[in-house]
């Protein structure tokens, strides 16, 4: 038996997510949500944790979950590339689109389980560009803080710039995304996960 | 045996909340996504129907499925009043919260079936809300716009009027929202279900 542990921020989609496991004689798995995964992971000591690597918040507030000997997989949307950076940076070793057949879902956590590693091959164009990332770590900054709702000065005052540099960075930002301006830019990045 | 479609654009979320209620010996229950629904519905005969209700693109899109008989039950999230309100004009039975336990999704699929209406507690907040939208037709137009990316002209000559009725349009949302700026709006609206 595999055990793993389904973490998502929504009750009936990791309760649902678990009885689709559950289904198979091989895997027993439990659902948690991120507050309480953590406790759970200490008690049930998962083999693998499956994440929804979407909740961005949650992630940056948590960081994915599971203790030492618990392989993480995650699960993504397509055109997401900025989730699977936070994916790969976490060492996550399985990759599932989340629009994926069950039993594909199923094989990736058998595959990491024994330590191996899985990329959902409808994930591969997204993988190339995560690893093009546009933005610099400052330009992020500055993007979320707009994405907010914050103005050039209260972004500017945050990050202990002038407005005219928050401007050019914003300029920056338009330019790499291909936004036509600054709304444009937040709906773009967030789309593709980068913020 | 009471015959579920669920709905959901995204395949291991409806395969899941699917296994989900198959568990009960009293339902029998199918998934589908949103362009495949209205095609199942009609092999399938289903009593209820259970949809994600925040996906507002793809219910604009193809509208509420489920052929005539047909119960709707409405998953929402919790501070979404505008999922409720485009529930409410689809005429849905049933109001579950996403975060609510399986039993009790199961326990209102049993009453919407039998013709009775079901609105989570953790929902009724939400409902006042939705009863009290703020925003006018003309700006929830312009606004949609505007979050799409769209500039003030873009939006003036979308909408046949002039740029500076279109900015006072903008700032009548920004009000009625409490936004400090269009990016703040946006993100409010959105977060609210209203967009």
């Amino acid at each position: 038996m595999i055990r793993v542990l389904v973490v998502h921020e929504t009750r009936l989609v990791r309760s649902g997510l678990a009885a689709l496991l559950q289904d198979e004689e091989e895997i027993d798995a439990i659902a948690a949500c991120w507050t309480s995964a953590p406790g759970k992971a200490a008690s049930f000591r998962p083999q693998v944790c499956v994440v929804d690597g979407d909740c961005a918040g949650s992630v940056q507030a948590a960081g994915y979950p599971g203790g030492p000997g618990c392989e993480l997989l995650v699960l993504a949307s397509a055109c997401r590339p900025g989730t699977l950076r936070r994916a790969v940076a976490a060492k996550a070793r399985g990759f599932v689109d989340k629009d994926a057949p069950p039993a594909r879902l199923r094989h990736a956590i058998n595959l990491v389980a024994k330590g191996q590693r899985y990329v959902d091959h409808t994930l591969t164009l997204d993988f190339l560009q995560a690893a093009d990332m546009p933005l610099t770590a400052r330009e992020l900054s500055v993007l979320q803080l707009a994405a907010g709702g914050a103005s050039v000065p209260e972004i500017a005052r945050e990050l202990h710039l002038s407005s005219g540099t928050v401007r050019n960075y914003m300029a920056a930002i338009n330019r790499k995304t291909g936004a036509r301006n600054r709304v444009d830019a937040i709906r773009i990045s967030q789309g593709a996960g980068w913020v």
